[in-house]
């Protein structure tokens, strides 16, 4: 075939279709194709489904992550001096690690420029729970964004309509095509709006799980071992962790009741009330700071880590963050007081005394999209106030009429319904559930 | 998966991307949003991909046919007595067998209701063959065509815009999206059309080698075997022949070229010419009076359908077809005299002696092509002048200086070309080769 013949789309469709391994000009003409208009979307579908069927290798994969990434502007950030270093989450449920981990590691002297998305289906997204913060604007410009990684070492914005462009393009479509679910996609999709945020290298949690986008661990790895490769290839170190998605991550599961408990661990106020929240916290900083050399073991990089909370400077760089970006700081202080609060509570008890076996992370999101808290679709609204708080962690003793959690709603009837999916989220048994570990695995 | 949420398109391409079979009304909801426009063109092309890479059973192979069938008007003939049979070839280099063969099984009482494409690419179209008849008019009303084959016994006219849409549509992105190679959907494409026009059972040309769209027998065998059992399904009693077609059947490749060739087979005087185009004619058509039941052995089928050129009555129904679609039926009498000639012919000589070893059906095609003789685009018209006769067949001797074959042209430079292609497509040996028979299987 010669390189005219090859430049027609049905001609790289073609190859993709019989299983050839597509050159990086095939795939450049595709993500062109896609962002430019001179593909037709039935072409950039068919091109979608045959990747999906027939895969990409880490070549290809890493083609299709840089095409998309210069798809369109790449926030420039070399003015900044340091290893810039940000953290990824698959997404899980009541996974609010980026709040209290962007903070700490800021603290740290490492600039983390982290770009979110918003929740959609049963996951949140971080900038939902941002902006529960009255005032907080997630909406910077890319200049704007860089000046305040710069100035403050941290900002937490939402995609802008020019970073990866192509990504936008082929999401929507994939979404609508059935080929969303497809290993290459998932890495290109992920990895080439990361890389355009102008890092040096990037941590990743990759979680797997009744409440994870993967089911399983060897998903997960494979997930995360395709990423890390990308990140290799395109020279920007990447670390990934697989971390349990079975239970909600803290206790808290929705946005405004998020930010409170970030705001919690960071003050240090936690005890023994999000362990496993700041077990994930510790293990993805130390991560980073290993990436940014500012620390040379993993005890050192935990010991620094440890340091931000105890001094208070983990919680001075939030305050920071939240002022840069227009919201109300004094949440630091009294975050009960700033946050949207629903108007009805509503305590669930255990039914029974024993031991707890599943808090099914899966049904408590469903159960907080019942109340409000997520978006079915993307053109949702969501409800800051809603959600559940003081959630039992599996393996706690529970007394009958001991309370399994909090619903907050803003709406009696969902406040029923809010309160039926945690009661059917729990389960207790009378022995004690084996312990299973958080963090299983370290890929980089 | 619930009926509900079954119904939305991407759950439909997700079913079929996983490999499961599709039922009947996700087959339905499939091909009616192709026609109604209510899917989308990239889930049309996504699902297209997924049927190519994931394939299809008969029992979805069959629906999908009938449900393109159904897409629009099924042409009545049950007013026509008789069965009603058609034949249909999957297209090859001077195929011109469909003329002799519906004149003459229609000559035989058969009913013969054959709608008819247009070339494309190295295969001719009958249509662009009969147009080269002055005045003969291919565009006929689906009631004027049924009409007419009750009153005459056979029709040939071009698909109407409202028999089987959905093939339309569905083939135009096919032609885009790199997946007309795909077997279940070269068959319901076939095979809707064909039961669209009314028929009681068909007879299957189906021609593997180089001239070909098969280029194997196995393949052949296969698509053979897959509209086979669409047929049986439908309780359409269908035959299939394989037939080899690396040369020209016959002696003539062109449009005008090709009716004198017919005529003369019809007016009995094509003698040892073209035994190959005859053969070819005469198994089909006994295939066609055995399923019409008008003859109980392929022995008596074969005498009457030559009874139909000693007496004549062939040639006579082939002019009432011309007569009743507007043509010049003295074509039937001095086919030089009517037909457009070319204004310039060039014989083509051999510059040694021995055995004529290979024509090659791709290179004259190309040439006819080249010539003028058909289409590479849609939308290109066709001199209907143009083209091959006298050209060898393998196995015949030749002495140096002999005549390979006479080029066509109408315009001096095409003339060049024209004699070059087939210069080159013949072969000549000092031994006489391997007779290969032309009708190696039947499939029914």
């Amino acid at each position: 075939m010669s390189d005219a013949s090859s430049a027609f789309p049905q001609h790289i469709i073609a190859r993709k279709r019989d299983g050839h391994a597509l050159t990086h000009g095939e795939i450049y003409s595709f993500v062109r194709g896609a962002t430019e208009g001179t593909w037709a979307d039935y072409q950039l579908a068919a091109l979608l489904m045959a990747i999906f069927l027939r895969g990409m290798d880490t070549a290809e994969t890493t083609a299709l992550t840089e095409a998309m990434m210069r798809s369109g502007v790449i926030a420039d950030l070399s003015h900044v001096p340091g290893v810039k270093v940000d953290k990824h989450s698959t997404g899980g449920v009541g996974d609010k690690v980026s709040l209290p981990l962007a903070a700490m590691v800021a603290a740290c002297g490492v600039p983390v420029p982290m770009i979110s998305g918003r929740g959609l289906g049963h996951t949140g997204g971080t900038l939902d729970k941002l902006e529960s913060i009255p005032g907080f604007r997630v909406g910077l410009s890319l200049a704007d964004y860089a000046r305040q990684v710069e100035r403050i070492g941290c900002a937490l914005i939402g995609q802008t309509k020019d970073l990866a462009p192509a990504d936008k393009k082929l999401y929507a479509l994939r979404d609508v095509t059935a080929t969303v679910e497809c290993l290459p996609l998932i890495c290109a999709s992920i990895m080439s709006k990361k890389m355009a945020e102008g890092i040096d290298a990037l941590v990743l949690d990759v979680k797997f799980g009744g409440g994870a986008f993967m089911k399983t661990r060897p998903e997960a790895r494979a997930l995360a071992e395709a990423m890390c490769a990308i990140g290799h290839a395109m020279e920007r170190p990447t670390v990934a962790l697989l971390t349990r998605m079975d239970q909600p991550l803290g206790r808290a599961v929705g946005n405004a009741v998020e930010i409170a408990e970030s705001i919690a661990c960071l003050r240090g106020e936690a005890g023994s009330g999000a362990d496993d929240l700041m077990e994930v916290t510790y293990a993805l900083g130390a991560e980073m700071l290993l990436l940014a050399k500012v620390a040379a073991t993993a005890t050192e990089a935990r010991a620094k880590l440890a340091a931000t909370i105890a001094d208070g400077s983990a919680l001075e760089k939030f305050r920071a963050i939240i002022v840069a970006q227009g919201g109300d700081a004094r949440v630091c202080d009294d975050p009960t007081a700033v946050l949207p609060r629903a108007r009805f509570t509503s305590e669930v008890r255990a039914a029974r005394s024993g031991f707890v076996r599943e808090v099914d992370a899966l049904a408590v999101a469903l159960g907080a999209l019942r109340l409000g808290a997520g978006r079915i679709r993307a053109e949702d609204t969501v409800d800051h106030a809603v959600g559940f708080t003081r959630l039992v962690k599996i393996g706690e003793r529970v007394e009958a009429g001991g309370v399994l959690g909090i619903v907050h709603a803003n709406d009696e009837a969902k406040l029923v319904a809010g309160c039926s999916a945690l009661v059917d989220a729990v389960a207790i048994d009378d022995e004690a559930p084996a312990t299973e570990p958080l963090i299983v695995e370290r890929i980089g």
